[in-house]
């Protein structure tokens, strides 16, 4: 009886239509707006041959008509992959081809971008927003309910072997995560949840679905400006805001004496734990921030961390959401307390596998376990510590970079012979990618900066890049990338 | 993958062990504390012999222990019958035996009614809460989690046909309802829900399971008392309660000039729509009343009505929760707004079945939609109008009675020819059964309550009986109940 849930737009627009569900810019939109909205659009996209379970690629700024657009494609039943749109075109070409996308809808700022992917993806029909508003509305059945296990949207993450792989998320995981998120933050009937993280990732497609779920208001924001969010938190317009470390750096920054209204309930802090001088700094100035942990594979949040245990346990990012589960495996078994080992979790907001790759699903689930490929331990009060984040993972403003990918970019270059990327600590980014290269021919820092900007995204192209005469590797030649940054002082390099 | 949740109480003692789950007369525990009692009892329940999938009934007050023994339970994941203490011991048997429970745990305050069952029942083992406390501990396995699909618990219902039928409730009913009605009515870390309605009715029950999923206090009360409640909610001690109108009079009734904390947040009433005039007083004490409707087979209210719209949509039980849905069905097919027809209700918090009773389960179930049995409509807005509960259901004090259960008792008499039932409006308990006769001998109004005591328990026996010479029925010889009370104006009485 618990595989459907009723259509969620549909059935928020009946339970509390006049509800605001958007405020951006100073234009508002009720829960029936949006939901009228969507219809519409839905109709209009289905006019471009979409239908239930075709996949459409989006490349889309934080704008309400991107609310519009992920909710038509859920009227439609249809699947959204979720593009970054700092990614370069051939990342999102990759994307869209891998996933089968059959549409594109982009923002017309990115024009250009979509240019480029249609020269390389020929088949793919590519649309602006404007287009798709303009398009006649075709009539389409209305979808009264929706399987949890039915694919809602896609979003790319990297692993050891470089090429993203698309996570599948369904209802069902939004649901549950917006749901478990509930029983650890409370949900109020005048929530306001702010929305300055990007609606691309999970941070910012999950603020959209639980408001949804619960009937909370969003504050969308396109660009982040620190003044103007702190105007939102002190004046009590807003309960909760997602953030990353670099962006409340920025906000406490310019905050100065004064404090966020009382309404302002939760900090919901991702990316990596807060270092202790943030925290104490938010004590001091009663903030109550929650550090959580989470993952594309996750939908978002699975280990939070709350405001009164943030200072007594410095560093942790807390238990899991109650659906989830959590364990540390180390040598095949459960680790003991404070040894570490891979976390591993479960739970009905994990992802049901990555798409079309059988060998990864294979590796990494076993018996609704998920094998994150991050390592940590839990002490003796079950509280979850993140050492290192999977495959030297580097978390750069809350932006995601895959060493190996960037790494294989550096490697196609002819001159470059051996490659190793990792994270050096940066005071705005929290951490920022720096590239070690063995080469055959001599070559300037900025050339290969240069050679990256055409292949990856910029937050992902190497700040410093610096040649060495070897790459510290273990005995089966595996590349160490956690003693790279030694070289810098170990003098290796040339 | 949302085929399991963790265990729950193990869950939530892991993930909140300080916070307090029960206060009762002073006393209080731990979530820790509660899930300790509930492993050493499961323990010692084992040592009686009951497993995963037993089934248990239990003859239990509202006090602590009660909770102990239901998590017990639940740790051993058996099944707990819940019974009624104010079913007479044939009533209780039949429960007993339907549902093939191995063993029964009563408080000794029952002995007598324990040692009644025994006789008719002489295979059940029957022990006292001490005796259970008593055993030996045997070891257990420990589950790590529930099946959404795995029955929890199971109470009992009737419906036309007089016989009880035992609604079978999953985890993840409960765990639906749940988390549905805090979409509802938003969940608050200091939350603490008072609980005066019975443990062994779903509106006594969901209560304990919305504890342990929520994480939040119950104030257990044994014995209703309408100014140490009072007391409780002008002290701000308790932000939410379950009442029926009867009790919700008699509060009002001694609060005078006082008034509830502004913590008190939600007075949910069950039990059908509330009269105007204690709608009004509420809205004048600034009460916010959330009148409901739901059933056992729901595992609670599935529509509520919220204290902005209760004036306006008087008489109203709202709109479902979140996952929920529901029609009106006439004449096979859905309903226009305004036009009654049978209520049929669709979500994962309804009954997956009713144990062992093919035809009832082919009758009240189509697609996922379960026939309610009761009459109602919908406004144009799509709020619920419940006009006529099912089978002529009386709901005296917030209990259930179904007329066809009291006929079948009066009918056995060997001077009764026909019986008929209904509910007679009441100042006090809102309703009163009222029954009507056709006999072949001359019998006293005294002769047949008396007669009633051996076999219903005391608010299902008629408060009134009227010798009549004929029932209301229709062309096809069906009893017309509705028509019942005509008889006293129509001058119908011998």
């Amino acid at each position: 009886m618990e595989s459907s849930i009723p259509n969620l737009l549909k059935q928020r627009a009946f339970l509390t239509p006049n509800r605001e569900a958007i405020v951006f810019n100073g234009e508002s939109y009720s829960f029936l707006e949006l939901y009228l909205q969507a219809k519409e659009l839905a109709g209009k996209i289905a006019s471009l041959h979409v239908g239930q379970e075709d996949t459409v690629g989006i490349l889309l700024k934080n704008r309400p008509h991107t609310f519009f657009i992920i909710h038509a494609l859920q009227q439609l039943r249809a699947r959204a992959v979720f593009l970054n749109h700092r990614l370069t075109p051939s990342e999102m070409e990759f994307q869209l081809k891998d996933s089968g996308a059959k549409l594109l809808i982009a923002e017309s700022d990115f024009n250009a971008v979509t240019d480029e992917i249609k020269v390389m993806h020929p088949s793919l029909e590519a649309v602006s927003v404007e287009d798709v508003f303009t398009q006649k509305e075709k009539l389409i059945p209305q979808h009264e309910e929706y399987g949890l296990q039915d694919v809602c949207s896609i979003m790319y993450t990297s692993g050891t072997t470089g090429k993203p792989k698309g996570v599948l998320q369904t209802y069902g995981n939004h649901w549950w995560s917006a749901t478990g998120s509930a029983l650890n933050l409370g949900i109020r009937g005048d929530d306001s949840w702010l929305c300055a993280v990007p609606l691309f990732h999970i941070s910012g497609f999950s603020i959209l679905m639980r408001s949804v779920i619960y009937g909370n208001t969003v504050y969308l924001i396109e660009q982040f400006h620190e003044e103007n969010i702190n105007e939102l938190l002190v004046t009590g317009k807003v309960t909760i805001m997602s953030v990353v470390s670099a962006m409340l750096y920025r906000m406490l920054d310019v905050l100065k004496e004064r404090r966020y209204h009382n309404r302002f309930r939760c900090m919901l802090l991702g990316g990596g734990p807060a270092p202790r001088p943030l925290l104490e700094t938010c004590v001091e100035k009663g903030i109550p921030v929650f550090q959580s942990y989470g993952m594309t594979e996750t939908s978002s949040q699975i280990v939070t961390l709350s405001p009164e245990d943030s200072l007594r346990k410095l560093g942790s990012a807390g238990k899991p959401l109650f659906p989830s589960q959590l364990k540390i495996k180390a040598d095949g078994e459960e680790a003991e307390v404070h040894t570490p080992g891979e976390i591993i979790v479960k739970g009905p907001n994990v992802t049901i596998g990555y798409l079309n790759r059988e060998d990864a699903n294979k590796e990494n689930f076993n018996n609704g376990w998920f094998s994150t490929g991050d390592i940590g331990y839990v002490d003796e009060e079950g509280f979850l510590y993140v050492m290192d984040r999977r495959s030297d993972l580097i978390i750069s403003g809350g932006e995601n970079i895959y060493p190996a990918e960037v790494e294989e970019v550096l490697l196609s270059h002819p001159d470059i012979l051996e490659a190793g990327v990792t994270g050096a600590k940066d005071p705005v980014w929290e951490q920022v990618p720096y590239g070690f290269i063995v080469t055959k021919a001599s070559l300037s820092e900025e050339d290969i900066i240069e050679f990256c900007q055409k292949h990856l995204a910029k937050y992902k192209i190497p700040k410093r890049i610096f040649s060495v005469s070897a790459l510290p590797r273990n005995a089966s030649n595996k590349l160490l990338r956690r003693k790279l940054m030694d070289l810098l002082s170990e003098g290796g390099l040339e």
